[in-house]
């Protein structure tokens, strides 16, 4: 069967076709209110000059959020919706997270280890080992607020994608002989998904796989559940030679490990 | 014009552009070339790529370096000198300073204070609430190595300008009835320029100015000495609402502070 159709009409077809995909996965230009006072030049600014001001403003906060000194926010800044969008889908993303990965296998590969296999590397799960980019695409990377239910579907499908450079990291450390634990925000209800993910994802063994109590609501901050699980491995003997996460509360409170390694995350805030 | 075209076989291109143009916009493939070879582009590339490259490559370096992935450096990459020299000199360290010093300043004025004179601010000196932007953009912006001896001279010159917002946010602290305290890096010997420095830029009255003993070398980290000066303050009463610094080195180390501000500088590393 065949139809007859306007070479015209079928480019044109194409190209809207196209430019809705690219549109519809790469979500809204950036907006052009800005942060502080940058972009407030009214009627004389250009769009381009506006643009221009809304990205550095946006940069400021993202820089902002991962130095740890914006603190306490609950969604990204309603104009940096395009900018967290086109930050997290293009290379400067990957690039941040090759840094970070590539600094933490040249610490490990220049570690003396004792060989006796007491040395382990502690991980986050979500937006370190496993990206939730398909999650916060769905959701407005961040602008718009956590929704507990569509996010525990999404953990139980247990279909978040590697994050590659620390796959790749992962794969380096159990090679050193650096065992992994894994101390994560997700549920204990929810070591079923979250074993299945990590093994689908690539992430074939591990020391121990440490889920937070169901006791602790998601208002209280995780830094004394995390820090506490990390004073547990060393009571127990293990020392703790990294410890790589997306979210300073998982960075900070004694023991931190010898090292710490912040994967950039400019979606959302856990404190 | 018209043309014959199969209809499964348009559903099929269709599909297939609408699917690449998607994959082009949401999933870039895992890119692991690093930053070292970003800029190394070589003849196959056109300048604008490799300039595109370098650009990425030195803002995710820049980006481990303010979150502290990236220690024990000498000197910037030398592909980033003009990135890092574009940077400092451009609206994005400014704004950069800017969201620093407005959290910082939200959050002070955010404090239910004791109203008895014991709530102190820390602040580094260099490049925290003065600027050595002249002297480093006379030595390659930290490509070149240190010079001690020029640096001397700079500090004993006694005209670092102050860093516009940091200066706004010392009014604000000192207007809350927050006291201040200058930890630095310089040397007790270098206590007279220092205080003709402070003054002249704008910082008119503090606390207490703290200078490194000259004992303390180069090569040794800061973080005993500042950590411990905290703790002498702890000591002495006072509660150390907020510390400030650019380097990481000025808020590692317990007593932290309630809250650390981090100020960007990607010309150089204090361990």
């Amino acid at each position: 069967m065949a139809l007859r159709i306007h070479r015209g009409a079928l480019a044109a077809l194409l190209l809207l076709l196209v430019v809705h995909a690219i549109d519809a996965a790469r979500a809204p230009e950036p907006r052009l209110e800005m942060v502080t006072t940058a972009a407030s030049g009214g009627a004389g600014h250009t769009a381009g000059r506006a643009r221009a001001a809304a990205s550095t403003g946006c940069a400021s906060w993202r820089l902002g959020v991962e130095t740890n000194n914006i603190r306490g926010w609950y969604s990204i800044p309603a104009e940096c919706r395009g900018y967290v969008s086109d930050y997290m889908f293009g290379d400067q993303f990957r690039q941040d997270c090759a840094v970070a990965a590539r600094e933490a296998a040249a610490y490990a590969e220049a570690l003396e280890l004792a060989g006796d296999g007491s040395e382990v590397w502690v991980f986050d799960i979500d937006d370190t080992v496993l990206t939730n980019l398909p999650y916060y695409a769905d959701t407005g990377f961040g602008a718009e607020p956590y929704n507990a239910t569509y996010f525990d579907e999404y953990v139980a499908n247990a279909t978040a994608p590697p994050l590659p450079e620390v796959l790749e990291l992962y794969e380096k450390l159990l090679a050193l002989g650096i065992k992994v634990v894994f101390i994560t925000g997700r549920h204990d209800y929810q070591r079923e998904p979250t074993v299945k993910n990590l093994r689908s994802a690539g992430y074939h063994t591990w020391e121990k796989l440490v889920l937070k109590p169901s006791s602790l609501t998601l208002g209280s901050s995780v830094v004394p559940y995390k820090s506490g699980e990390r004073q547990k491995l060393v009571d127990a003997g293990y020392r703790i030679v990294g410890n790589m996460g997306d979210q300073w509360s998982d960075l900070v409170g004694a023991p931190e490990g010898d090292r710490t390694f912040k994967v950039p995350d400019p979606m959302y805030y856990v404190g």
